[in-house]
This record gives C-alpha cells, sequence and structure tokens, in this order.
C-alpha cells in the first residue's frame, strides 16, 4: 500500500503544481489584455480598493478568531491535551490553521485576478463577444484551478504528514469555518451595495444600474468580488477538501485498511483536476456565439472527460473496483441532471420565469408569491436527485464489503465534485463580467458594448443555477458521508470509554428525535440572521444615499464633475458586514455544542440529519427563487409585459431585491453551515461521549 | 377491563350529549338577539347563501372523493379484500365514511352558527364591547363544543362497535382526508377573495375594507365563513380524532392489553371537554373591557381545571398512572408556552411587529425580508418545545414498561388538544367578528360601532397566534405517535409475512434517508401548490373587479343605488377553489404511495419523519410570518410609521398579502397533510410490506 499511495501522493502535488502554472499562464494572459480607457482605470481601481479594504480587515477578524478556536482545539480535541497526546492535538491545531490559510489565500488570490481582468473584460467588450468572453471566462479560471489546485495539494500533505485521516477532519474544519465566515460576510457586504443601489437609483430615480451618479455603484461592484469571487471560491473549497476528507476518513476505516480506497480517492480527484485543465483549455465561443452554450458546453466536455479517465483508471489499476467508478459516475450525472431540472426554474426561455414575470403584471405581492411557489417547487427534483444517488451508490457498493456502502455514497459526493475546477471557472466568469459590465457603463464605452456585457452577465446567471445543483447535491452526500464519519469518530469513543456503540439513529429513540427538530431549525435560524443583516446594512445605506442626493449640489441633475461619496457606502456596507459576520455562525457552532452536550452523540446524529434535510430544502429554495426572480426582471426589462417603468418592472424589481439576499448570502451560505455543524460534531465526538446530560 | 371500559363508553356518550345540549343552549341564545338594520340583514343573507353555495358546491366534489376512497379501502384495506376478511374492510370503509360525515356536519353546523352570530354581533357592538364579545364569542363556543363532542362521540362509538382499534385509523382517516380538501378549498376561497378585495379597494381606490362598492367583499366575508369557521373546525376535528385514535392504537398494544390506558385515553377526554365546557360558561369580559385579555383567561382558566380534574382522577381510578398524567400535563404546558412564544412575534404590543412595520418605511422588499426573517426564527421556540415535550413524555412513561414511551408521547399531544373546545372557541370567534366588523361598515352603524369592532377583530388576530401554537404542536406530537402505530401496523404485516420486523428507523438505512429527503420535500411542494391556486384564482378575481368598476356607471364614484355583481365575483372564488382543491391534497397521497411501493415501509418510516420535520417548520414559518405581516399592518394603519396612505403602509399592505396565504390557506393545511399522509402510511402499511420494490 504505501508504495502505492506515495505516487499518488506523488501525483496529486505534481498535478497541483501542473495546475497552479496553468493558472499563472492564464493570470499572465489577462493581465496582458489592454486597458485604455483612463476613467475604466480610474473606477477599476476604485473597485480593487475597496475590495481590498474589506478582505484586509475581514481577514483581520478571522485570524483573531481561527487563533481562538487553534488554541481551543489544542487544549480539547481530539481528547483534553492533559488527558491524552500533546502531539495529536498540535497536529490538529496547526492542520485547523493549515486549512484556514489555504483558504484565505485561494480567495485572496481569486479578488486580484478578478479585479484585473473586469476591466479588461469590458475593453474586450468594445471588441466584440469573442474577446470579452475569454477574459471572464479565463480570469475565472484562475480562481477555478487554484481552489482545486489547493485543496488537492492540502489533503495530501496533511495526510501524508500526519498519516492519519482524522487529523483530515481539522483541515477541512480550518476550511469550512473560514468559509461559514468569508460567505456570510461577502454575501451580506455584497446584497446591502447591490440593493440599496437598485432601490435608489432603478427604482426611486430610474436611473441605469451603474450610473455613476449613484453613491452606491462602486460598492456594488466591490461586492460582487469580495461576496461572489472570495465567497464563493472559500465554499468551493470547503466543499471540496470536506467531500475528500469524509471519503479518507471512511476509506481508512474500511476492511482493506484504505489499501486500494485512499489511492482510488486521490486518483479520482487528480483526474478531475486534470479533465477541468482540458475542459479549461478548450473552451471556446464563435465570432458571435452563445456564451452560455459556451459554458454548459465547456462544462459537459469536462464530465465526458472525466467518466473516460476514470474508467480508464478502473481499468488498468489493480484493485479499484468498477461499482465504486459506478458511485462516482451516478454523483456526477445526477449533479448533471439536477443541474439542468434547476435551470428549468430560473432560464428566461423557459415558461416558469415568464409566468412569474407575468404575475409581476398584477403587483409585487403576486411577484412574491409565485417566485416563493416555484422556489419550494424547484427543490423536489434535486431532493428527489440526492437520495436516489445515494441509494444507488449505496447499493452499488455494499456488496463489496462491510463500510463499503456509505463509502459509495462519498465517493458519489467526490464524483459529484470531481469537475469543480470547471464549475468555479463558470461561476467565478460571473461577477467578473457583471463588473465588466459596470465598468463599460461608468467609463461611457456605448450602447453597443454595454449591449454585449449584459449578454455576456445574463449567461453568467444563468449557468450558475447548473453550478449551484453541483454544490447543493455535493453538500447533501458529503453529510451523510460525514454522518458516517461522525459514527465511526464517536463509536472509537464509546469503545474506549467501553459503552454500547451506536449501530445508527433510531428516530423513533427520543434523543434523536429531539436532535432532529432542532436540527431543522437552525439552518432557518442561520439564514435569518444573515438576511436580517442585510435588510438592517441595506436601510442604513439606503439613508446615506438618500442624504448625498439632498446634500451634494448637481448629482442628482448629472454636473459635470460632481462626483458622489462612493467610500462612505463601501464604509457602511464594510462595518455591517463585518458586525453581522460573527453571530450567526458562532449560532450554529453554539447549537450543535448544546445538542451534543445536552443528548449526547444520538441526539447529534438526529441534528445533523435535521440539519441536512432543512437546509437542503432552504438552499434549494433560496437559491432558485432568487434566480428566478432576477431572471424574471430582466425578462421584464428585455421589454416583455410593458418593459422598463412598467407596473410589472417595479414590481419585478422588488421580486429581485428579495431575492438577492436568498440567492447569494443565505441560500449558498446554507451549505457551509451543513459542513461546518457536521464537522464540528465529528471533531467533539469524544467530548460529548464524555461530557453529555442525557446521553 | 371490559366494565370499566363501558363505564368510561358511555360516560363518554352522556359528556359529548351535554356538550351538544350546552351548544344547543347558546346557539339559541345567539339566535334570539336581534337584527334591526335592514340592509345588515340584506347583506348577511347574502353573506349566508354564497356560503351555502360554496359548501353544497364543495361537498357535493367530495361525497364523489369520499365514495371512492370508501371503495378502494373495502377492496384494499387493511388487506386485499379477497386476501382478507370481507367483513373488517367494510368495517374500515363504514369507518372511514362515519369519519368523512361527522367532519362534514361539524364544518355545516359551523357555518350556520357563524353566519347567524355575525349581524347579532354587529348589531351588539352599537352596544359595547361587552354584548358584541359575547356573541361572538359564544357563537364560536357553539362549533367547539360541537367539534370536540363529535370527536369523542365518534371516537368511543367506533371503538366500541368496532372493538379494534385499527378501525379508528379509518375513522381518522376519513376525518382528515375532508379537513385536507376542506382546509385547503375554503384557504383558496378565502384568500382569492381576500387579496382581491385589498388590492383593487385598500391599495388603488384607498377605500375602507368592507366598502359596499367593492364587488369583492361579500366573496371576502363568505371566505372568512367558509375558510375560517368551516376549515378550521374540520381541521381541529381531525387533529384531535388523529390524537385519540393514535393514543387508542398504542395503548391496545401495551403489555396490560390496554386494560387501564384506555380508559385513561377517554376519561383525560372527557375531562377535557367538561374543563372547556366550563371555561366557556365563565368566559366573562368586563363593561370596556380588553378582549385579548378575556379570550386568553378563559384559556387558562380550562388548562387549570383539566389539570386539576385530571389529578383528581389519576388519584382516584385505581390503575390510572402519575406518570403518564405527567406527560400529559408536560403536553398541555408546552401548549401554552409555545402560544406565548408565538405570540412574541405576532402581537403588535411586542417588539418583531414593530420593527417589521419600521422596515416597510424603506419599501416593500424590505417588509418582505424581514417577515421572512422573523418568520423563520419563530419557528425555533416551537420546534424545541415540541422536541423537549417529547423528550420528557418519552422518559418520564419508559420506566412504566414497554411501549409505554411512545404512549407517553401519544398521551402528551391528548394533553395539548385536551382543551381543544375552548381553543376552538376562541379561533371561531375570529371570523365571526371579523364578519361584524365588515356588517357594521356596510350597515353604516356609525365610527363608534365600527371601532369596537374594529377592537373585538384585532383580539380575534392575536388569540390566533395562541391557538396555532396549540395545534401545531399537537400535530407534531401526534406524528410521532402515529409513528409508533405505523410501525406496529408494518410489524403485524410483516411478522404474517414471516419477515425481519422493524424495530426502529434508522437514519444511515439508505432507503430511510431516500424517505425522508422526499417527506420534507412534500409540504413545500404542497404548500406551493396551495399559493399558487391562490395566486392564479385572485388574478383573475381581480381582473373582474377591474371590469366591474370600468363598466358599471357609477360605481367607482358610489353613486346610490348602483351595485357591483358581488356573485360573480363569488362565483369566480368558488369554481377557483373548487378546481385547485383536489390535485395538491391527491399529491400528497400519491407521493406517499410512491414512496411506499418502491421503497417500503422503512422509506415510509424516514419519509413520515422527513415529512413532519419540513412541515412544522414550513407550517409554523408561513403561520407566524402571515400573522406578524398582518399585525404590523394594522400597526401602521393605527397611526405609526406614517399611517395610512404612507408609502410604509403600501408597503405593510403587500406584505400582508404576501402573508394571508401564508397564513390562512397553506401554513394552516400542513398539518393536516402531515396527519393525512401519517393514516395513508398506517392504513397501507400491510400493501407496502407485500408489493415494495427495493423494501
Amino acid at each position: 500500500m504505501e508504495q502505492n499511495l506515495s505516487l499518488f501522493y506523488g501525483l496529486s502535488f505534481l498535478t497541483a503544481i501542473l495546475a497552479f502554472l496553468y493558472a499563472a499562464y492564464l493570470y499572465l494572459w489577462v493581465k496582458k489584455q489592454p486597458v485604455r480607457n483612463a476613467r475604466i482605470q480610474e473606477v477599476a481601481a476604485l473597485i480593487k480598493e475597496g475590495a481590498n479594504t474589506f478582505m484586509r480587515r475581514e481577514y483581520r477578524i478571522l485570524a483573531k478568531f481561527a487563533g481562538v478556536i487553534a488554541v481551543i482545539i489544542f487544549l480539547l480535541l481530539p481528547s483534553p491535551v492533559w488527558n491524552g497526546s500533546p502531539l495529536v492535538n498540535l497536529s490538529m491545531a496547526i492542520a485547523y490553521l493549515f486549512g484556514t490559510i489555504f483558504s484565505a489565500i485561494a480567495g485572496k488570490i481569486g479578488i486580484m485576478v478578478a479585479t484585473h481582468s473586469n476591466s479588461r473584460a469590458a475593453e474586450g467588450a468594445k471588441e466584440g463577444m469573442k474577446p470579452a468572453f475569454l477574459i471572464g471566462f479565463r480570469g475565472g479560471a484562475v480562481m477555478g484551478l487554484l481552489v482545486v489546485g489547493c485543496s488537492l495539494f492540502g489533503v495530501a500533505a496533511v495526510l501524508m504528514i500526519a498519516g492519519d485521516s482524522s487529523i483530515l477532519l481539522g483541515f477541512s474544519f480550518g476550511a469550512s469555518s473560514l468559509a461559514l465566515f468569508a460567505k456570510a460576510g461577502g454575501g451580506i457586504f455584497t446584497k446591502t451595495a447591490d440593493i440599496s443601489a437598485d432601490l435608489t437609483g432603478k427604482v426611486e430615480l430610474g436611473i441605469a444600474e451603474d450610473d455613476p451618479r449613484n453613491p452606491a455603484v462602486i460598492a456594488d461592484n466591490v461586492g460582487d468580488n469580495v461576496g461572489d469571487v472570495a465567497g464563493m471560491g472559500a465554499d468551493l473549497f470547503d466543499s471540496n477538501v470536506a467531500a475528500m476528507a469524509s471519503a479518507l476518513v471512511i476509506a481508512e476505516s474500511l476492511s482493506d485498511g484504505g489499501h486500494h480506497t485512499i489511492s482510488m480517492v486521490f486518483c479520482y480527484a487528480i483526474l478531475g483536476l486534470l479533465s477541468s485543465v482540458i475542459g479549461i483549455a478548450t473552451a471556446r465561443i464563435g465570432k458571435n456565439g452563445n456564451p452560455t452554450r459556451a459554458l454548459n458546453s465547456s462544462t459537459y466536455v469536462t464530465t465526458g472527460i472525466f467518466l473516460v479517465l476514470t474508467a480508464l483508471a478502473t481499468a488498468i489499476c489493480p484493485g479499484f473496483s468498477w461499482r465504486i467508478w459506478g458511485a462516482s459516475a451516478t454523483g456526477l450525472l445526477v449533479g448533471v441532471i439536477i443541474g439542468i431540472t434547476t435551470d428549468y426554474f430560473t432560464d428566461d426561455t423557459k415558461p416558469i420565469v415568464r409566468k412569474v414575470a407575468h404575475a409581476s403584471g398584477s403587483g409585487p405581492a403576486f411577484t412574491i408569491l409565485s417566485g416563493v411557489s416555484y422556489g419550494f417547487i424547484s427543490a423536489l427534483p434535486a431532493m428527489v436527485g440526492i437520495a436516489v444517488s445515494a441509494l444507488i451508490a449505496y447499493n452499488l457498493c455494499a456488496p463489496i464489503g462491510e463500510g463499503f456502502a456509505i463509502f459509495g455514497i462519498a465517493m458519489a459526493a467526490v464524483g459529484m465534485l470531481s469537475i469543480v475546477g470547471m464549475i468555479i471557472s463558470n461561476d467565478a466568469y460571473g461577477p467578473i463580467v457583471d463588473n465588466a459590465r459596470g465598468l463599460a457603463e461608468m467609463g461611457g464605452l456605448g450602447e453597443q458594448t454595454i449591449a454585449t456585457a449584459d449578454e455576456l452577465d445574463s449567461a453568467g446567471n444563468t449557468v450558475k443555477a447548473v453550478t449551484k445543483g453541483f454544490s447543493v447535491g455535493a453538500a447533501g452526500l458529503t453529510v451523510i458521508s460525514l454522518l458516517g464519519a461522525f459514527m465511526s469518530e464517536a463509536n472509537a469513543a464509546l469503545s474506549q470509554a467501553e459503552m454500547e456503540l451506536i449501530t445508527g439513529f433510531d428516530i423513533m429513540d427520543p434523543s434523536v428525535f429531539f436532535g432532529i427538530l432542532i436540527g431543522a431549525a437552525i439552518p432557518a435560524v442561520f439564514s435569518a440572521m444573515l438576511i436580517l443583516g442585510v435588510d438592517k446594512n441595506a436601510q442604513r445605506m439606503v439613508a446615506e444615499i438618500h442624504r448625498q442626493f439632498q446634500t451634494i449640489p448637481g448629482l442628482k441633475a448629472g454636473k459635470k464633475g460632481v462626483k458622489p461619496d462612493y467610500d462612505k457606502c463601501i464604509d457602511i456596507a464594510t462595518s455591517g458586514a463585518l458586525k453581522e459576520l460573527i453571530p450567526a455562525g458562532l449560532m450554529t457552532i453554539i447549537a450543535t455544542l448544546i445538542v451534543g452536550f445536552v443528548g449526547g452523540p444520538r441526539a447529534i446524529g438526529g441534528f445533523l440529519l435535521g440539519n441536512i434535510t432543512s437546509g437542503l430544502l432552504l438552499a434549494l429554495f433560496m437559491s432558485n427563487a432568487g434566480g428566478l426572480w432576477d431572471n424574471a426582471k430582466k425578462y421584464v426589462e428585455a421589454g416583455n409585459e410593458g418593459g422598463k417603468g412598467s407596473e410589472a418592472h417595479k414590481a419585478a424589481v422588488i421580486g429581485d431585491t428579495v431575492g438577492d439576499p436568498f440567492k447569494d448570502t443565505a441560500g449558498p451560505s446554507i451549505n457551509t453551515q451543513i459542513t461546518v455543524v457536521s464537522l464540528v460534531a465529528s471533531l467533539m465526538s469524544g467530548l460529548f461521549v464524555a461530557f453529555s446530560l442525557f446521553g
């Protein structure tokens, strides 16, 4: 085994380095593209400065937080340092810090690339669809390659050095705790600015989205970067690490001692990254091509390459099981199917978006009611998809041997996330071209360029549906395997304490049921806290914008040389986001601790289940309803149902505003919340066994 | 045992008859009150006619539906008639029909009383708070006494005649299947009319809520009766029967063969009804008293009486266990606590409603976002309450013997619902005084009378929070005990088929997990279908109202003698409700069948759990968010945040409109949906064991 594994470690590092090099090449290519317009250069510099300020202040807070957690981990985990072995605790604490640092670096570099790409994509849009698309896509690809490279490198390094997969849980917890706060903070920032800019600009004054008179317009563009690029990168880094970590923890406990299975996890991850590299390198768009089709087809190409490569590897490598390949392929295909069904609910060429746009003609209440309803319905196909893929993966792998069934589910998650490099490229493309659109408007590049940028932006929104399908689905499967990881960690502690082992979590057991109900309430409360953060913060910013319009002479009229105070708005968004960032995340961790120390490990099993069940439902509901409202608004703005300025348009803008924190703050944060809770539970399992009230 | 039980049967019938007699006395008292105003008589007659027309058309459809189901039951349940004994199937089918008929009668009589009480309460409000309150409350009490009397009588009669508690599940299914459709149909009717009347009248024209020029105003008042009175009566009849039925099914399977436990269920139900009679008889309000306090204090009085009486009974009757009394008392007290915490989120003297009203000043998007957030948070205390009461009841009763733990949970539900007679009185009071307010306005009874009626109406909205706490909490506990009932029914079938018995539902079992995820999606889809029904239907009605204002000369100006075409609006609400009534309910039943026949009994266990978990969350969220928006609107209308006509008011009205189908259509229907699914599962358990694909 050792030799085999060393080979895969080596290959992991090599592939990661290859990805880094390719990312560096793409970054240099993007930087080489020209920016000639002085106004664009000026605004782009403001955006970059705003984003860097926010990131610096955010990371300063998070560094303190991570430091405190690292000390707690050293003192208590996996077992109190005065009882156990200090060296293990130290490794765990270091792995944790390592996870946070990797996550921070991925976010930081993503921001750097995105704030370089946006102005170049705007200039590119002057030349046409093709150059602008390539700049946006390659900028996004830098982020995608880095995130996946970092996670592969990090996981391989931690496992190689520590030699114990449970230390990986610490690394994963580092990644996900940082992701939780980065996602929440960035999400609150971006939506505070977006909502305030829209309500005061579009709704009250009837000026365009990125009109430079609007004091919130720079903050809005900063938000796209800190929320969508940095937050999303941290999120998918976390999912990817968690999926690999849980698969590796389970693999180690298998009857073969992880002989082939550990190699298989690395092999598939390596091939996933390679497939993404090929997919990125071959992504093309015709001169006047359709950017949505270009993005989606590169996803499908990557999927196909991955399936073929892993099939070859499974055929060649001795001991690789076809059943596990099947589980992995099931995960990936179900991810694609979830994406396509989600697309049905949010694509404006399909009936649902049009129905909501039509309902808007009767007033905003109908926009909200129809959007909420279709959002609820849209959760069903994905929930069924996750349920079915878990059932198939489990039954495919159960015959291999004991424990392999859960490993099959973990590999379905790994399969779903295998092409995450491609997914992130598509996802990060969105905020870059969104920024480019704003810059084109503020730089006065003319109608034609704005229209091109608009089309690129709209493609970014549409492919989001597909990518979100992957991330939510993978989170669902990962958490089931984390539940397996939790059970094996808890049983290790139970057997040490000579107590009865856990063989499962029976829903008729009142401790489990107790955990389930409370776990189910947590994602709702968590989402509410984030949305309230946006709501309160946006009210402050709207007041500030009103003040500026009233007190700065000539601003509203657009007098030449009169500029709003952009910095004040960036500052409001920043302080508000930093204030609201910690409580929601901390609440979920504390709730896990309370349930664990009150109800014991069985209650925690229920808690994780309740959390994932309602978490998936709410995440899908909020992401899809938000996307639906956004596109319904765009559909009206394209001249349907009365077009811009009509009553339907006003109603659709209100729907979009409600949807903004749904889809970009709360919805995507729930994923991370679920993972964090699962990892806290796994890490604390020993303490819950030792110190629970009723367990 | 037989002698003992006969005594309790006899006492059950006697108490039920006592309740019927007292209800008759109250009905005659209400009828004796004078109605002098000719306009009120005329409008009240229109409301009564509209309500009766709807009920007649609704029951005609439901009769056909019930007939089909009865035939299916006869053919297939509990086992196919060609394999089993036809007599048992026939009993089951008859019990089912008996359940539907009782439910229909309770609804029908409730409507009769409510449509008599409304005009009398309006006249009473001319004299002052006290007479109007008494008429509204006693009208509601007729409904409360009838529903509880019917359920006690029905359950005792079915069990006595059939001698087999599983037949009770058929009776309960009859009650709940009718409730599901009555609630959905009535809920769609009432909110179609309410929303349309508000949007066209209040928002567009700025006329008062019950202005007789509005073509939808009669339909709106009809809706209060068919949705709130009839629907709510059917709903609580169903909950009460389900709680008793599941307790009795479990009691029969206990080691004492139900010797004392069956008696105990009946004894507590009898004492609950007696406590409600005393509470109703002693309800009083001072000459200028506070109606909210009067309603809530009668709830607390009833609670106290019930606790004392059951303690006495437990002390006197040989074999009654104090532990079971404790479980029951826990249920009741937790019900009160849930009600009080819910009240915190929806009472306009508390901060949450004021925050939402304040947020409305920044526009409707903030009304929606803050209401959604607080709605999510409001679910937490109730979820914790249900989880804790289940944990306490289970642990209190587990030491008595095997099976008693689940019986304890069932008795906690019985305890929570013990004072349901009082709860319904308070609940039915709401629509009566709401109607009275409308009649006072349409009859031109003057500002003073309208103000009195307004205060009475607002009290009705506030106590709803407390009563909804009981009904949602009880549904939660009942379904856990129905899960127990399902397990014992499934095991009976498994042992007959000589298959491995179910000892629990392990969430790590992929069949269970499969069921959980799909079960969790169902309440969301169900709610969405109902809300979309309201949404579509209201759009039709709004168009019709616009047509009338445009084509009927002098209507908008309020020219004397010009009347709108009220009937057309009633007809739109009726046909729309009847069209949308069946699909949502049928979807939940079909989903249960698919999961059962695909995944087998273990998947169904998971399905029920997922269903109850997300169902509770969504029911609490939607009911509370709706109540919150309603009261925030009322708070603004009382002159705060700019008062009527301000931007905050417009935003608050949009919030209220969104909340309407949340709180009065989807939210309260979820309860019934959960019960129906559980009963379908229990009844079909034998077939799922015999014919499932993967089970």
